[in-house]
Protein backbone atom coordinates (compact mmCIF):
# COMPACT_ATOMS: atom_id res chain seq x y z
CA UNK A 1 0.00 0.00 0.00
CA UNK A 2 2.67 2.10 0.78
CA UNK A 3 5.10 2.95 -2.19
CA UNK A 4 8.36 2.78 -0.52
CA UNK A 5 10.44 3.86 2.30
CA UNK A 6 11.42 7.22 3.70
CA UNK A 7 15.02 9.16 4.16
CA UNK A 8 15.40 11.01 7.64
CA UNK A 9 18.22 13.14 8.66
CA UNK A 10 17.96 14.01 12.60
CA UNK A 11 20.30 16.73 13.88
CA UNK A 12 20.96 18.48 17.25
CA UNK A 13 23.27 19.94 19.31
CA UNK A 14 25.50 17.91 21.68
CA UNK A 15 23.48 17.92 24.93
CA UNK A 16 20.02 17.53 22.79
CA UNK A 17 19.94 13.93 23.55
CA UNK A 18 19.73 12.63 19.97
CA UNK A 19 21.76 9.70 20.54
CA UNK A 20 18.96 8.61 23.00
CA UNK A 21 16.31 9.48 21.28
CA UNK A 22 16.99 7.23 18.45
CA UNK A 23 18.21 4.27 20.27
CA UNK A 24 14.69 4.46 22.36
CA UNK A 25 12.66 4.41 18.93
CA UNK A 26 14.46 1.86 16.95
CA UNK A 27 13.15 -0.55 20.45
CA UNK A 28 9.59 0.40 19.69
CA UNK A 29 9.75 0.25 15.85
CA UNK A 30 10.46 -2.75 13.23
CA UNK A 31 9.65 -0.10 10.55
CA UNK A 32 12.40 2.51 11.74
CA UNK A 33 16.56 1.75 11.44
CA UNK A 34 19.36 3.84 11.72
CA UNK A 35 22.10 3.97 9.27
CA UNK A 36 25.54 2.71 10.49
CA UNK A 37 28.24 5.10 9.76
CA UNK A 38 31.52 4.41 8.54
CA UNK A 39 34.51 5.21 9.70
CA UNK A 40 38.78 4.57 9.75
CA UNK A 41 39.18 6.06 12.96
CA UNK A 42 40.04 2.97 15.65
CA UNK A 43 37.42 0.88 17.43
CA UNK A 44 37.18 1.97 21.03
CA UNK A 45 35.58 1.13 24.66
CA UNK A 46 34.02 -2.31 23.07
CA UNK A 47 32.39 -0.52 19.93
CA UNK A 48 31.08 -3.12 17.99
CA UNK A 49 31.98 -3.40 13.83
CA UNK A 50 28.38 -3.21 12.21
CA UNK A 51 26.64 -1.93 15.06
CA UNK A 52 28.06 1.58 16.04
CA UNK A 53 30.29 2.42 13.16
CA UNK A 54 32.07 -0.17 10.21
CA UNK A 55 35.35 0.15 11.25
CA UNK A 56 37.36 -0.27 7.48
CA UNK A 57 41.04 0.98 6.32
CA UNK A 58 41.76 4.51 4.96
CA UNK A 59 42.57 2.96 1.70
CA UNK A 60 38.94 0.93 1.82
CA UNK A 61 37.08 4.53 2.44
CA UNK A 62 39.14 6.17 -0.24
CA UNK A 63 38.45 3.32 -2.58
CA UNK A 64 34.46 3.71 -1.75
CA UNK A 65 34.60 7.31 -2.10
CA UNK A 66 36.05 7.36 -5.49
CA UNK A 67 33.35 4.45 -6.49
CA UNK A 68 30.87 6.51 -5.34
CA UNK A 69 29.57 4.55 -2.66
CA UNK A 70 29.47 7.19 -0.02
CA UNK A 71 26.26 9.51 0.50
CA UNK A 72 28.57 11.68 2.35
CA UNK A 73 31.40 11.86 4.32
CA UNK A 74 33.98 13.96 6.59
CA UNK A 75 37.10 14.56 8.26
CA UNK A 76 37.47 14.92 11.82
CA UNK A 77 40.84 15.06 13.44
CA UNK A 78 42.54 13.27 10.37
CA UNK A 79 39.82 10.63 10.27
CA UNK A 80 37.18 9.58 8.03
CA UNK A 81 33.50 9.63 8.44
CA UNK A 82 31.06 9.03 6.26
CA UNK A 83 27.29 6.95 5.32
CA UNK A 84 27.53 4.13 3.01
CA UNK A 85 24.83 4.48 0.01
CA UNK A 86 24.47 0.59 -0.36
CA UNK A 87 22.47 -0.51 3.02
CA UNK A 88 20.55 2.69 3.17
CA UNK A 89 19.35 2.20 -0.20
CA UNK A 90 18.43 -1.67 0.46
CA UNK A 91 16.38 -0.37 3.85
CA UNK A 92 14.84 2.30 1.54
CA UNK A 93 13.65 -0.80 -0.93
CA UNK A 94 12.24 -2.40 2.15
CA UNK A 95 9.60 -0.10 2.89
CA UNK A 96 12.03 1.46 6.13
CA UNK A 97 11.94 4.34 7.43
CA UNK A 98 15.59 4.96 7.45
CA UNK A 99 17.75 7.40 9.66
CA UNK A 100 20.80 9.15 9.64
CA UNK A 101 21.73 10.85 12.52
CA UNK A 102 24.11 13.59 11.35
CA UNK A 103 25.05 17.07 11.92
CA UNK A 104 24.30 19.87 9.98
CA UNK A 105 26.87 19.89 7.12
CA UNK A 106 26.10 16.54 6.53
CA UNK A 107 22.24 17.25 6.59
CA UNK A 108 22.49 19.44 3.84
CA UNK A 109 24.64 17.34 1.53
CA UNK A 110 21.77 14.52 1.90
CA UNK A 111 19.27 17.10 1.31
CA UNK A 112 21.00 17.51 -2.10
CA UNK A 113 20.94 14.13 -3.20
CA UNK A 114 17.83 13.09 -1.74
CA UNK A 115 15.21 16.46 -2.02
CA UNK A 116 12.63 14.26 0.05
CA UNK A 117 14.41 13.69 2.81
CA UNK A 118 12.94 14.94 5.92
CA UNK A 119 14.95 16.94 8.15
CA UNK A 120 14.27 16.43 12.13
CA UNK A 121 16.12 18.46 14.50
CA UNK A 122 16.52 17.57 18.36
CA UNK A 123 16.25 20.89 20.68
CA UNK A 124 16.95 20.87 24.54
CA UNK A 125 13.91 22.61 25.94
CA UNK A 126 15.65 25.54 27.02
CA UNK A 127 18.93 26.93 27.23
CA UNK A 128 19.55 26.54 30.91
CA UNK A 129 18.55 22.34 30.34
CA UNK A 130 20.97 22.67 27.61
CA UNK A 131 24.43 24.16 29.77
CA UNK A 132 23.36 21.74 32.86
CA UNK A 133 23.52 19.08 30.34
CA UNK A 134 26.67 19.86 28.99
CA UNK A 135 27.89 20.39 32.44
CA UNK A 136 26.74 17.74 33.48
CA UNK A 137 28.37 14.84 31.27
CA UNK A 138 32.07 16.12 31.87
CA UNK A 139 34.58 17.61 33.85
CA UNK A 140 35.99 20.35 31.50
CA UNK A 141 36.65 23.46 32.29
CA UNK A 142 34.80 26.17 31.86
CA UNK A 143 36.13 27.60 28.55
CA UNK A 144 35.22 24.27 26.87
CA UNK A 145 31.89 24.54 28.20
CA UNK A 146 31.73 27.99 26.66
CA UNK A 147 33.09 26.93 23.32
CA UNK A 148 30.38 23.96 23.31
CA UNK A 149 27.85 26.63 24.07
CA UNK A 150 28.37 28.77 21.17
CA UNK A 151 28.97 25.81 18.65
CA UNK A 152 25.23 24.41 19.96
CA UNK A 153 24.44 27.85 19.26
CA UNK A 154 25.57 28.25 15.90
CA UNK A 155 23.85 24.66 14.91
CA UNK A 156 20.52 25.95 16.63
CA UNK A 157 20.50 28.63 14.26
CA UNK A 158 19.91 26.51 11.61
CA UNK A 159 16.76 24.88 13.30
CA UNK A 160 14.51 26.66 11.30
CA UNK A 161 15.28 26.17 7.91
CA UNK A 162 14.62 22.08 9.15
CA UNK A 163 10.95 20.62 8.40
CA UNK A 164 10.83 19.27 12.22
CA UNK A 165 11.36 20.42 15.52
CA UNK A 166 11.11 17.66 18.27
CA UNK A 167 11.99 19.33 21.53
CA UNK A 168 13.73 16.45 23.64
CA UNK A 169 12.32 17.56 27.33
CA UNK A 170 10.78 14.23 28.54
CA UNK A 171 12.50 11.32 26.20
CA UNK A 172 9.18 9.42 25.93
CA UNK A 173 7.69 11.99 24.54
CA UNK A 174 10.18 13.08 22.55
CA UNK A 175 10.23 9.95 21.14
CA UNK A 176 6.74 9.68 20.44
CA UNK A 177 6.91 12.74 18.81
CA UNK A 178 9.60 11.07 16.01
CA UNK A 179 7.21 8.53 16.03
CA UNK A 180 4.50 10.74 14.96
CA UNK A 181 6.51 12.40 12.03
CA UNK A 182 6.88 9.17 10.58
CA UNK A 183 3.35 7.95 10.58
CA UNK A 184 2.20 11.19 9.14
CA UNK A 185 4.94 10.88 6.53
CA UNK A 186 3.54 7.39 5.76
CA UNK A 187 0.13 8.95 4.83
CA UNK A 188 1.80 11.68 2.22
CA UNK A 189 -0.55 11.27 -1.07
CA UNK A 190 2.99 10.86 -2.46
CA UNK A 191 3.58 8.07 -0.57
CA UNK A 192 0.35 5.79 -1.36
CA UNK A 193 0.02 6.52 -5.34
CA UNK A 194 -0.33 2.65 -5.60
CA UNK A 195 -3.04 2.44 -3.52
CA UNK A 196 -5.14 5.58 -4.98
CA UNK A 197 -4.49 3.87 -8.81
CA UNK A 198 -5.81 0.76 -7.39
CA UNK A 199 -8.79 2.07 -6.05
CA UNK A 200 -9.68 4.34 -8.72
CA UNK A 201 -9.16 1.31 -11.26
CA UNK A 202 -11.50 -0.48 -9.25
CA UNK A 203 -14.30 1.76 -10.00
CA UNK B 1 5.56 27.90 21.81
CA UNK B 2 3.54 26.89 19.04
CA UNK B 3 3.60 30.23 16.77
CA UNK B 4 -0.55 29.94 15.56
CA UNK B 5 -3.04 27.52 14.41
CA UNK B 6 -3.50 25.93 11.28
CA UNK B 7 -5.83 25.70 8.71
CA UNK B 8 -6.89 22.14 6.95
CA UNK B 9 -9.15 21.26 4.26
CA UNK B 10 -10.93 17.34 4.53
CA UNK B 11 -12.55 16.51 1.09
CA UNK B 12 -13.85 13.05 -0.18
CA UNK B 13 -16.24 11.52 -2.35
CA UNK B 14 -19.32 10.62 -0.55
CA UNK B 15 -18.76 7.32 1.16
CA UNK B 16 -16.04 8.35 2.03
CA UNK B 17 -17.39 8.57 5.51
CA UNK B 18 -15.38 12.34 5.90
CA UNK B 19 -18.23 13.42 7.57
CA UNK B 20 -18.29 10.38 10.73
CA UNK B 21 -14.25 10.74 11.22
CA UNK B 22 -14.51 14.79 11.55
CA UNK B 23 -17.76 14.25 14.00
CA UNK B 24 -15.72 12.00 16.07
CA UNK B 25 -12.31 13.55 15.86
CA UNK B 26 -14.07 16.92 17.30
CA UNK B 27 -15.33 14.92 20.15
CA UNK B 28 -11.51 13.60 21.02
CA UNK B 29 -9.43 17.07 20.30
CA UNK B 30 -10.22 20.57 22.16
CA UNK B 31 -7.94 21.83 19.41
CA UNK B 32 -9.56 21.19 16.43
CA UNK B 33 -12.47 22.88 15.51
CA UNK B 34 -14.67 22.32 12.54
CA UNK B 35 -15.60 25.36 10.35
CA UNK B 36 -19.65 26.47 9.91
CA UNK B 37 -20.50 26.97 6.47
CA UNK B 38 -23.04 29.76 5.51
CA UNK B 39 -26.41 28.77 3.41
CA UNK B 40 -29.05 30.45 2.08
CA UNK B 41 -30.83 27.68 1.61
CA UNK B 42 -34.08 26.41 4.30
CA UNK B 43 -33.22 24.96 7.17
CA UNK B 44 -34.55 21.40 7.38
CA UNK B 45 -34.97 18.19 9.49
CA UNK B 46 -34.34 20.13 12.84
CA UNK B 47 -30.56 21.61 11.83
CA UNK B 48 -29.74 23.69 14.19
CA UNK B 49 -28.14 27.74 13.19
CA UNK B 50 -24.91 28.10 14.27
CA UNK B 51 -23.89 24.48 14.64
CA UNK B 52 -25.31 22.92 11.26
CA UNK B 53 -25.17 26.24 9.23
CA UNK B 54 -25.72 29.59 9.49
CA UNK B 55 -28.96 29.95 7.81
CA UNK B 56 -28.97 33.36 6.10
CA UNK B 57 -30.97 35.39 3.67
CA UNK B 58 -29.72 35.51 -0.37
CA UNK B 59 -29.43 39.31 0.19
CA UNK B 60 -27.20 38.58 3.19
CA UNK B 61 -25.01 36.29 1.45
CA UNK B 62 -24.50 38.56 -1.60
CA UNK B 63 -23.47 41.96 1.13
CA UNK B 64 -21.14 39.15 2.72
CA UNK B 65 -19.36 38.55 -0.75
CA UNK B 66 -19.60 41.95 -1.93
CA UNK B 67 -17.51 43.20 1.74
CA UNK B 68 -14.61 40.49 0.94
CA UNK B 69 -16.50 38.15 3.68
CA UNK B 70 -16.41 34.71 2.29
CA UNK B 71 -13.20 32.60 2.28
CA UNK B 72 -14.81 30.86 -0.61
CA UNK B 73 -18.06 30.29 -2.00
CA UNK B 74 -20.04 28.65 -4.60
CA UNK B 75 -24.08 28.13 -5.72
CA UNK B 76 -25.96 24.61 -5.77
CA UNK B 77 -29.72 24.32 -7.05
CA UNK B 78 -30.40 28.01 -6.63
CA UNK B 79 -28.70 27.97 -2.79
CA UNK B 80 -25.38 29.74 -1.94
CA UNK B 81 -23.34 27.45 -0.05
CA UNK B 82 -19.92 29.06 1.71
CA UNK B 83 -17.32 29.80 4.57
CA UNK B 84 -17.52 32.93 6.68
CA UNK B 85 -13.84 34.19 7.04
CA UNK B 86 -13.98 36.16 10.07
CA UNK B 87 -15.04 32.70 12.54
CA UNK B 88 -11.65 30.94 10.61
CA UNK B 89 -9.49 33.93 11.22
CA UNK B 90 -10.87 33.84 15.22
CA UNK B 91 -10.00 30.24 15.72
CA UNK B 92 -6.55 30.21 14.22
CA UNK B 93 -5.62 33.33 15.61
CA UNK B 94 -6.46 31.38 18.85
CA UNK B 95 -3.87 28.23 17.94
CA UNK B 96 -6.93 25.76 16.94
CA UNK B 97 -6.95 23.52 14.16
CA UNK B 98 -9.33 24.24 11.78
CA UNK B 99 -10.75 21.79 9.17
CA UNK B 100 -13.08 23.21 6.29
CA UNK B 101 -15.16 19.93 5.46
CA UNK B 102 -15.11 21.02 1.74
CA UNK B 103 -15.38 19.92 -1.98
CA UNK B 104 -12.31 19.80 -4.13
CA UNK B 105 -13.14 22.68 -5.82
CA UNK B 106 -13.77 24.84 -2.84
CA UNK B 107 -9.93 23.27 -1.83
CA UNK B 108 -8.47 24.33 -4.53
CA UNK B 109 -9.93 28.24 -3.63
CA UNK B 110 -8.91 27.59 -0.38
CA UNK B 111 -5.01 26.45 -1.57
CA UNK B 112 -4.49 29.91 -3.23
CA UNK B 113 -5.73 32.15 -0.57
CA UNK B 114 -3.73 30.36 2.22
CA UNK B 115 -0.82 28.48 0.82
CA UNK B 116 0.16 26.75 3.98
CA UNK B 117 -3.78 25.10 4.35
CA UNK B 118 -3.49 21.76 4.91
CA UNK B 119 -5.63 19.42 2.72
CA UNK B 120 -6.29 16.04 3.59
CA UNK B 121 -8.43 13.40 1.05
CA UNK B 122 -10.77 11.06 3.04
CA UNK B 123 -10.73 7.54 0.93
CA UNK B 124 -12.56 4.55 1.32
CA UNK B 125 -10.27 1.47 1.32
CA UNK B 126 -11.51 0.15 -1.77
CA UNK B 127 -14.10 0.24 -4.51
CA UNK B 128 -16.45 -2.29 -3.65
CA UNK B 129 -16.60 -0.80 -0.06
CA UNK B 130 -17.15 2.42 -1.58
CA UNK B 131 -20.12 1.13 -4.16
CA UNK B 132 -21.52 -0.80 -0.94
CA UNK B 133 -21.71 2.32 1.24
CA UNK B 134 -23.09 4.00 -1.58
CA UNK B 135 -25.82 1.61 -1.90
CA UNK B 136 -26.42 0.94 1.41
CA UNK B 137 -27.77 4.32 2.00
CA UNK B 138 -30.37 4.71 -0.03
CA UNK B 139 -32.63 3.38 -2.14
CA UNK B 140 -31.66 4.63 -6.09
CA UNK B 141 -31.74 3.31 -8.91
CA UNK B 142 -29.33 1.75 -10.69
CA UNK B 143 -28.83 5.22 -12.90
CA UNK B 144 -28.38 7.28 -9.81
CA UNK B 145 -25.54 4.70 -7.84
CA UNK B 146 -23.73 4.46 -11.37
CA UNK B 147 -23.90 8.45 -11.50
CA UNK B 148 -22.45 8.84 -8.02
CA UNK B 149 -20.04 6.33 -8.38
CA UNK B 150 -18.44 8.18 -11.96
CA UNK B 151 -18.57 11.56 -9.74
CA UNK B 152 -16.87 9.41 -6.63
CA UNK B 153 -14.13 8.39 -9.25
CA UNK B 154 -13.33 11.83 -10.86
CA UNK B 155 -12.97 13.00 -7.09
CA UNK B 156 -11.01 10.46 -6.11
CA UNK B 157 -8.83 10.90 -9.30
CA UNK B 158 -7.45 14.74 -7.64
CA UNK B 159 -6.26 13.12 -4.49
CA UNK B 160 -2.98 12.74 -5.64
CA UNK B 161 -2.78 16.29 -5.47
CA UNK B 162 -3.86 16.51 -1.61
CA UNK B 163 -1.26 16.61 0.80
CA UNK B 164 -2.31 13.35 2.74
CA UNK B 165 -4.89 10.54 2.18
CA UNK B 166 -6.83 9.28 5.13
CA UNK B 167 -8.10 5.71 3.89
CA UNK B 168 -11.40 5.29 6.36
CA UNK B 169 -11.90 1.35 6.19
CA UNK B 170 -11.78 1.35 10.30
CA UNK B 171 -13.50 4.68 11.93
CA UNK B 172 -11.31 4.73 14.67
CA UNK B 173 -8.26 4.16 13.00
CA UNK B 174 -9.07 7.30 10.14
CA UNK B 175 -9.73 9.71 13.33
CA UNK B 176 -6.09 8.72 14.71
CA UNK B 177 -4.95 9.54 11.38
CA UNK B 178 -6.25 12.82 11.04
CA UNK B 179 -5.03 13.82 14.50
CA UNK B 180 -1.20 12.38 13.88
CA UNK B 181 -1.47 14.52 10.88
CA UNK B 182 -2.29 17.79 12.91
CA UNK B 183 0.23 16.41 15.58
CA UNK B 184 2.62 16.11 13.61
CA UNK B 185 2.26 19.50 11.47
CA UNK B 186 2.34 20.94 15.00
CA UNK B 187 5.99 19.72 15.28
CA UNK B 188 6.97 21.72 11.78
CA UNK B 189 9.68 24.05 12.36
CA UNK B 190 8.22 27.08 10.71
CA UNK B 191 5.17 26.72 13.93
CA UNK B 192 7.78 26.75 16.23
CA UNK B 193 10.04 29.91 15.51
CA UNK B 194 9.42 31.51 18.55
CA UNK B 195 10.17 28.72 20.42
CA UNK B 196 13.72 28.59 18.81
CA UNK B 197 13.92 32.28 19.12
CA UNK B 198 13.69 32.06 23.22
CA UNK B 199 16.29 29.03 22.82
CA UNK B 200 18.95 30.64 21.45
CA UNK B 201 18.38 34.21 22.65
CA UNK B 202 19.03 32.82 26.09
CA UNK B 203 22.22 30.56 24.69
Amino acid sequence: MIDKGMLITVSGPSGSGKGTVLGELVKKRDDVKISVSMTTRQNRNGEIDGINYYFVSKEYFEKKINEGSMLEYAQYAGNYYGTPKEPVDEMLKAGKAVILEIDVQGADKIKEIYPDVIRIFIMPPSASVLERRLRGRNTEDEETINHRLVIAKGEMKMASEYDFIVINDKLDSAVKDVETIIDAERLKASRNKIFLSEVINNV
